[in-house]
């Protein structure tokens, strides 16, 4: 580790065109609070120009004092993939490992701990916050999918290409996958002491409903198709209002957390049926842990059909409905157009106010 | 479907005014997150111009790979309604339900698992986040009135057409009995394993409460009555304190999470006597589907009254005696002056600095 | 109702000045939406300019159909009142009385459903989401102290006059009754039912604990004074941490929301040994209710000892080691300057850099 | 107390930069709801200027009833510490404080009621809330770390000054420990009531749970280890996530708030094991208070070894591949031009497009 860049903060004092400098750097060191900053900053103070150290002890000191980028940072920076695809990937896969980490760790322990250290209420607040911090981890990358359900209704709409459902797909279930096995490490002693070694899927201690869903005993399959697709509506219904801008606008950061709300509202209304897969990623892929039963197929096809009903059910009452805003105006006049000669081209947007 | 349009972003390359076309798309692109722009996107590379297309394998790859307007969403944009009240009664419809079928949704689950997938708290949390889905959907469309109680509220203040109020109240209640439906299709087994085949009102199973109200049996009319404009009473103080600008500013976005939380706290604390449901449509909309007694006319008439009893004590205690904004104040000079001749009106607005 | 001022939207399209009118109403009805704005809209529709009415079928149909100014509204504007020490007075005693509806709301909930209808949690919510709406319902008008402790503390700081104390006090203890009275008479069946018509301070069904708090049976006079002022201390520490705009901002009506948490974490962890009364006004005004023993002093000194000690911690800890504020300087530069002549004004800013 | 500083309202009048003080005045007096810039405002009104006092009965009454400057604010900030090191540890010792206060609290409430006043859940939402206040309360002066594994990740990060490492760590503890101190004061006769004066670490009415983390009967020490590195794993994984601006910003005000609910999601989800220490100081600081076992190096070692694996699996997995910022762009192209000659550097910007 080199110190070749920690002399600049301070070498500043004594150059002259350190004056100007110390404002860019103070703004910097206002904002290091964030903690995410603070690479620009030292960055800045080498953008200020300064001479080669006279005085490396006093220079050391300040060094070990003050916060500036670190030789780990640049080392981390050459990691740094240029694929798209790849970030998305890799985004999802964080994305859904988070959630499922978090969602099937709780039930993990309201089982384990027979209801003393969590209730069903812990469940919901497990999946409500594990989906909303998958959110947090992979909206700007990937936008946060998490299930494939979803990134079906996406691609439905035209809103997602096609080509990139598979990846999606597979890392969303590759990263529920992972996500059960740390949960299966992190509980073993736990589920071993629980069952007393007998690892099961039906009986008083049965440990497989800690990883994939399972219907209440009264459930018939078609009921149990009806509670998926009705559940996966209704989150479609939620999460689609929530992203209509024409609708209401969101604070950028709130809109994860209402994400999560809206998975706790499904939880509380919706559980017990089924377990609100909701998501064929989070059954599917801990499903591997288990022995499944003639259930499988319900989390994995219901989802899909229920989340687009739901992109439908709101999309026809209200999204299309909204009046069109100024650039579709514009857009449309555009589409008109071009049916037409290039030459009506000038005389076309007086035709335009009424969108065709 | 065709892919006409997707060529263009291939073929942006090698026409000259794609320059600065570039900007524009790349802030289009950045915005695409949010799922909600991509439309617009898409058509912002329309109006970059291109050529026809000379290359058409590379274009489909193109169009395979990135998001895009979809025939699908113009598709959808053919069925778009211009009535203002058509919109207005559909997203009252579709908010009252949502509202109804997280919150008897939440109640089924309670009462059919016997407490064991929830107990009241998430009765409590299930109308609340419904309640606030329900004004997430429809906010933008038709004001989120989700109520009749709180649309004569608004009707009586001024601040609703009348005429419209017997349109909304319609689908307050359509939009809720089609929510119990839902409700009694998704937990028909649960509710005929629950109570054993015999659907009843009272009674260790009864499960007539999952969809309406009833009251407790020590409650005497007049108590409920009591408790209902009471309830309905505190909801409108709070509703009209959110949306009082002049009292303090929300963030937009959080003005729905918060009446949410009114509804919570109601069920917190109001909520044993009579299952608090401050809301005609709420109770008279499910009641349908089960047998009425003679309590169904308190949960219609008791929250009309506590909605305007409500909402004056906020005017007279808080609302009315804010200092007027300059706006307001240029206009009851307009409007004293309105009485003058035409003649004083330039020497007029000295007098206005005190409203009169 | 005269409908005078109704015509107007009906009348702009035929007069020549509503071209640039129709962009202020549009304005005005985009932001329609959170039902405050809709009095301005009209009124704006009133200083565009219009005709006489000559259709006024015509127009009574368009007043029927669109918000507009209410007689209601006017009406109710006459009673504004504009002493600014009643409407402060006014807004204590709303905000109390929402507090106590709400808190005391849920413990008489939790109490006469013996636990059924809510437990501990409940009440904690019922106490904390009570603190929030009464923030709401008087922050802009009195700056919701809602606590004489803390009434007392911001006084003690500069922040509040002397004078105004008596009266916040006054109207903050009769919030509080009012509210007693409304829990009550709204709970009045529940209460009988439960304590079988016998009110008792102590013993298995007693109710007195409902209104005011009362210490549990192991605690010493001097274990309940630490109790009250260790949890007024943390309450005051946490609201003085929010609102210290140079310790981090908050998005405006965050803190309402944030003042609740801090209620609501002092009743999850300080809750148990003397029902965190932490607020003169929350425990003497409901206590007219109910017999009073030894313990009533209790909830009314030590808030105000504790609120005094959090003030002080937080201040001696965080606040008063901020570096000054630009404006800061200026001003400390000014009073430096006032113990020196006249002449050296206009020298003394060079001082000043670093205050005195 | 003396009133003299208080004439200086009515003096103002005389002297001539009052004019554009006004404007500066009335920007104070709008912000004054808040109830933190009072001081400013007095001040501000300080610098409007007024003529000397010939009535002193007036000026002592505008005193009692006008909010300004108190002699306690300027008694306070005689105060004033400069050190940035010492106003960073009073932050970090009053934020761990504060964490544990409520967290323990929590734990001692649930322990001595035996889950009458609060169950698990309360527990969790004890130390949640803990953590946001907490937060709230150091943010704007040290960062808000709160917790040695996660000063170490920032260090190693490069984003906080190794030197710094053993002054935060020291007052961590020492906050903690205050806290514990605080926790047993406060539950001293419920403590004392609840196992019958014999404070023991194990047994039925162990009471050193409430301060300290003790593993389920069933856990293996490399179960403990496993589960304390997944924990803290993930709980750096959300914080990065909530701090990383290149993925989705935050309005400001929002992250405490979700830091502590990351806290919640790990409580209610890897709770049952061993308690969620996640924290040295949390788990050190207390432990004073009660005998250790052979337990007490897992909570202190395996929260930094998972600190770090959180960090970087988030650094490897999201943040490093973010296209880089504009300003990172010209950061970059100056480094690589710093290894060529000064007189390459004008010619050196097209090479920097790309950073190297």
């Amino acid at each position: 580790m080199s110190y070749k860049v920690n002399y600049s903060p301070l070498l500043r004092a004594h150059t002259p065109p350190a004056r100007q400098c110390h404002k860019v750097c103070d703004v910097a060191h206002g904002s290091s609070m964030k903690g995410q900053t603070l690479l620009s900053q030292a960055d800045g103070a080498v953008l200020c120009g300064s001479d080669p150290p006279d005085d490396s002890v006093k220079a050391l000191k300040a060094h070990l004092w003050s916060e500036e980028t670190s030789e780990m940072e640049r080392l981390l920076g050459k990691c740094r993939i240029r694929s798209q695809l790849v970030r998305e990937c890799m985004a999802e896969c964080l994305g859904v490992y988070i959630l499922i980490l978090f969602g099937c760790g709780s039930v993990a322990q309201v089982t384990t701990s027979q209801d003393k250290k969590g209730q069903y209420l812990s469940i919901n607040l497990g999946f409500a916050l594990g989906v909303m911090f998958g959110v947090f981890v992979s909206r700007g990358v990937s936008g946060a999918h998490l299930n494939p359900a979803v990134s079906l209704s996406l691609c439905f709409l035209g809103r997602h290409p096609w080509m990139k459902l598979p990846f999606y797909i597979f890392f969303q279930v590759f990263g529920a996958f992972l996500a059960a096995c740390t949960v299966g490490l992190q509980y073993y002693d736990a589920i071993l002491a629980y069952s007393g070694g007998k690892l099961t899927v039906t009986g008083p201690t049965a440990t497989a409903g800690i990883f994939s869903t399972y219907p209440a005993d009264y459930l018939s399959v078609w009921g149990g198709v009806m509670d998926q697709v009705i559940g996966t509506a209704a989150l479609l219904l939620c999460v689609l209002a929530l992203g209509d801008q024409r609708n209401g606008s969101l604070p950028d950061g709130l809109q994860p957390v209402l994400v999560g709300a809206a998975v706790l509202v499904i939880g509380v209304s919706m559980g017990s049926n089924s377990g609100y897969a909701l998501n064929p990623a989070r059954d599917f892929g801990p499903r591997f842990f288990t022995a499944g039963g003639g259930w499988w197929w319900v989390p994995i096809v219901a989802p899909c059909v229920g989340a687009l009903l739901g992109t439908l059910i709101y999309q026809l009452m209200i999204e299309v409905h909204h009046p069109p805003s100024p650039s579709e105006l514009q857009t449309s006049c555009q589409e008109a157009n071009e049916g037409k000669t290039g030459l009506e081209m000038e005389g076309g947007e007086p035709d335009c106010v009424k969108p065709t």
